[in-house]
């Protein structure tokens, strides 16, 4: 293969997706911000690139359900689209400021007339701001890394952003400090997407992600969504004793709105499995018995689990 | 009792929980606006009011998550609120302006300079939109209420605002055209919220709420939190396998960060159950069975369903 892979991100440019596709894929992949996460499902299944990262879960907010939402695809619209791999990032919130401010000392914040950054941010760093910048005038952004953006053009230098390391070193600003949210392990998970039916990829869909596996657990993890009867007394708990049977762990489980009928839901399971000799084809027998226990049920992926629980059972 | 009864609702005055919050109290009740969801549940736990009414869930949207973390409260703050009632809102948009308007035809939208809502109804109301007030400015405002106060103090009436009927009338708004939204069936599941510590309502407490109950199905629902060990394959397929042991029909269930240690999750599921002479102990049976069967689990409320499915199944 001549061309360097194509990866679609959420954009905008130095946003968290961006930190988390140049961290698992490298700087010699060809990276291109999307602007929606419709976008990002589009475009991998319209082949516009051979993979994509989005957000799936947060470890503060938990589930990102636009992207459970596309992966429901109640549709049928990205039929090809599967996950692949998953990457954790840990954020991290820097204090930034144009490079042309009069080297402050690295605590004194007293030329600064105002803040701008994603109005969770400011929640996150609460406790910074409350000692150091109290009083000083706040804008909301659309983006941490559009924050970073802004002061990046403004030479005055009495304006900062609170956002990423990875955000300032692309914008050329100065870290004024750094690691400045309140609670320490908030991290995002973002789940690795591809086309199944790409001629590019699919001979070589481990590859790339593969290098991004430290070490460690050598589980798999499985996403499957289904629909149940409703009218039946048990029916979602019949369809999730077949993951227990075919001694799956389920992780996560969540309910989405089916978009089919008000009231009905999508469910969306994930479990966790260590794939042995003994259980080559436990995803595809769990499958078999799932499609005679539902209305409907579709397979989203398998891949290699990457978190590595710290001793304290906290994501690192 | 002598005070009326009084009433939270997640603000701000002529929100869609206002609306709700008047349908099942009605006009007698003292309705008090709260600033946020963990407002509405101190508000209820400190008994500053007898009921609080928060949005739960949208038929298209799916859960409100905050509601949901308040619910599942990791840190034991909210130990006396249970749910004890359920409301369902359709939520219905309609384009209103200043009365002071000299009389316009109802479809010449010309005069109208600025929109005013909540980012959301834009989504909502897009095919309207498009065809009669393209390329108008628009203006984001934190609510639907919020955008027809806003242009209730507009007397050149150049303004129009995107809200619902019952925003119109508290704010004295003429509705210019009603029900624009694109899809109908856009409904809203309200909880009602009581604390089962509190003198005043104890022995009444569905009284009030029982009257909003127009017909049809004698069903009840039931909430319960838990938490299982992440460890063993099949601890959450056996905790929703007492629910089927028990005759109950799961309807929904949601996984929520615990926020007690990264990536372990609370478990809110909701089932549904026909209570008979047979079955009255069920409730307190399957907790019984939950609690060996978990490492935590709560029981959050036992209310009468509610929703009314007409023919097609659809929320009415």
């Amino acid at each position: 293969m001549d061309q360097p892979i194509r990866v679609t991100f959420l954009g905008p440019i130095a946003s968290f997706s961006h930190q988390a596709a140049v961290e698992t894929f490298g700087s010699q992949a060809d990276l291109v911000p999307c602007i929606s996460f419709a976008d990002a499902f589009a475009t991998l299944q319209e082949e516009r690139a051979d993979y994509a990262i989005v957000p799936c879960e947060n470890s503060t907010n938990g589930s990102v359900v636009q992207t459970l939402d596309l992966l429901a695809d109640p549709n049928g619209l990205y039929g090809n689209v599967k996950v692949c791999g998953e990457h954790y990032l840990t954020i991290h919130h820097c204090l930034l400021a144009h490079e042309g401010e009069s080297s402050p000392v690295q605590q004194d914040y007293n030329s600064i007339t105002r803040l701008y950054t994603h109005p969770q941010a400011w929640g996150q760093c609460d406790k910074f701001l409350e000692k150091n910048l109290k009083g000083v005038e706040r804008q909301d952004v659309s983006s941490t890394s559009k924050g970073a953006e802004i002061i990046s053009k403004d030479t005055t230098a009495r304006t900062a952003a609170i956002a990423s390391r990875f955000a300032a070193e692309y914008h050329g600003l100065k870290v004024l400090a750094e690691n400045i949210e309140d609670k320490a392990n908030n991290t995002t998970r973002f789940l690795i997407l591809m086309n199944i039916q790409a001629n590019r990829t699919s001979d070589w869909e481990f590859e790339h992600i593969k290098a991004s596996v430290t070490s460690g657990t050598a589980k798999e993890k499985t996403l499957i969504s289904f629909m149940v009867s409703q009218d039946r007394a048990g029916a979602l708990a019949d369809a999730l004793l077949i993951f227990k049977t075919h001694d799956m762990n389920l992780t996560s489980i969540n309910s989405r709105p089916s978009q089919v009928k008000a009231w009905k839901y999508m469910f969306l399971v994930e479990g966790h499995l260590t794939p042995t000799s003994r259980n080559e084809g436990t995803v595809s027998d769990l499958l078999q018995g799932l499609k005679r226990a539902t209305e409907y049920c579709r397979h989203l992926g398998t891949w290699r689990d990457q978190l590595i629980p710290n001793p304290e059972g906290e994501a690192i």
